[in-house]
């Protein structure tokens, strides 16, 4: 039995291993299909060429690391791992490795259904992510004690956070002004806050128990 | 002796990471070669165009995803490794870095010809694994304690599953028929009973040595 | 409180396998844009035809070693990660993962603007390290116990070793003379006297706390 | 001092996560660039016209694959790293990522030249890795308890075997004989004998000390 939990341990480890791997590799393909410009007079000049696909490159980075830290934040909490999340996981990282692709359509067409299936796709791994999460917390029993109003909390801010960073950091970019990134600020602001009282919710039944 | 062990396990956590990351390189590089087309007109005239590639990317996605949880199960139950298991674990990954080649040879083709390639070199991978397995469990004495019919059970489903599943995975993409995907789901709930009754079987003798 | 810091030490854990990914695969990717020329005669002019690719994946190779030696480094020091490292590490690495990009500007253009961009991306890395370090040892309070003094030595150091070797590196590659060569030599010399007595000086007054 | 050894310990650690992961990356882009043929009519048409591409892919995934091999033997012996050897082992691997441009080049040119040139790329990759060996155990100080015959056996062995390796399979492939592959067993056979030996004679004075 103790056997069998260190190898369920074991068994996180590696999953998480190779999806910071995948994260790794995604992360450094985005900038692969990026070129210098055949001609170009001056430093200003290159850049003015080249800043459609630095600012994409710039966008996919941060998507993908938005979701390295919230997968790294949510696996954080759980104790093991089944099949069933290897199988989740690996449908968000299936979705992941897209992103690249999604970053060339952006930069070469740079239109509004490009951004729209752009917005899609990181939007789809945050769900997945968040249907990775659900499972393992409220199905599986495979994260660390914790109540079902924090699992549930992390489920919504790990389904809607990526999208939403994301469409803010467009608004800012498209636009041209910094509302964008006023917003970005605010729900970091708010969340930390939320964070904090979700956290002293959890600890209050917790030490409750530990009096008991 | 016992640092001798000690290097045997660590030989054999070394010998996983580096095919972790073989197998998350092989399946972050799936995607590498799909491009956007460079005329689209709509996100249905996208998704219309650019299909094949990626039904075949999801193909391949889940094959190296089959593959890898088929590793780390099988791997997960050995305690050592050694020079052989190298040579034979390389094989096996030699293979499967040449999965991103056939994925893109399926889509440009899409012929039957190239189907079987694709078939056969996911058959080639699981074969090449099978005898990795079987040398570790049976010939070099690497695995943790089992019964010998536990051994070859995990041998064939190793040999066989990924092949089976891919081949099912065709016939429901290619007669766009529910069928493959039945047969699936039927492999792996008449999977899931096997591996219960072999693990009640593999604990039995396991009970009555611990008995003696 | 043990789980946390166990927790916190575990984030740093994967905060450093992440980044060893990221300059794994940066450094990889480095020549995968270079090709053999179509047309070569003998060893010499092969060589001759691909001199400019292979000094400017030479001199790429160097930065992207020097960053991971002293990432290595520094975060050897650290104790735990949290958040901003996060972000303030994936800033430095989403500037990493622009190298390869321009090392193929480098050795396509090989003009002065193309190695002043090349300059000022090596510079812009180590600034967004010594911003990361700055912050954990400053004022995130991540590090290990050390003096303020050793933690901005650390800080300088990070933030312009890099761009100075980069520098006369190119200085000894543009000008053909060891002049370059020699400064690296001095610098480093330099350095591994001061290392040594800031060491000393550091040592000291943990020495006198040990006493007290 | 305890501190300092453990991290020593966590140095070689990463030395050795980082050159995984460098070895993984270029063993899987070792493919990238091989692409199916536009036209083909059967499945033995496709292999006839991807015959040399296939052949330099499963030279240099067996040439990759003996470098981690000996790598992994060699580093396993080693107890602490330190900043000397983060310079050789980088030096091997900047060399090392270039075998993906010779594998290129030789399926490309597939002429005499181009095999010199790939040979010599491993044999130096083989020096390289021996000289970061040597400094290692002869002069760092770096590696577990063992006598300097066996030091230096092994630091012969890992300069000399690849290259050798490679040269015979090459004659192999290129006669279409079968000698190089019965040299090649002739060499492991070989080896494995003297390894005996090697350990015996090095378990021996060892066994004295302890007695001692």
């Amino acid at each position: 039995m103790t056997d069998n939990t260190h190898k369920e341990a074991q068994h996180l480890h590696r999953l998480i291993l190779f999806s910071d791997a995948v994260f790794a590799i995604a992360i450094t393909l985005l900038a692969i299909e990026i070129h210098p410009p055949e001609h170009w007079h001056g430093v200003a000049d290159l850049f003015g060429q080249m800043q459609h696909k630095l600012m994409a490159y710039a966008v996919s980075f941060a998507v993908v690391g938005v979701y390295w830290i919230s997968h790294r934040r949510t696996y954080s909490r759980l104790r093991r791992a089944d099949g069933v999340l290897d199988l989740l996981n690996l449908a968000m990282l299936g979705l992941l490795g897209l992103l690249p692709l999604a970053t060339e359509l952006l930069w070469e067409s740079g239109s509004a259904p490009a951004a729209l299936v752009y917005v899609g796709l990181v939007t789809a791994i945050g769900l997945a992510h968040a249907v990775a999460w659900g499972y393992a917390a409220l199905f599986g029993g495979l994260s660390e004690p914790m109540s079902t109003i924090e699992k549930i909390y992390v489920l919504l801010r790990v389904a809607l956070l990526p999208g939403l960073m994301c469409s803010l950091t467009f608004i800012s970019l498209i636009t041209r002004t910094p509302w964008g990134w006023l917003g970005i600020a605010g729900v970091v602001a708010g969340l930390s806050m939320v964070n904090r009282r979700v956290a002293r919710q959890a600890a209050a039944p917790a030490a409750q128990t530990a009096d008991a």
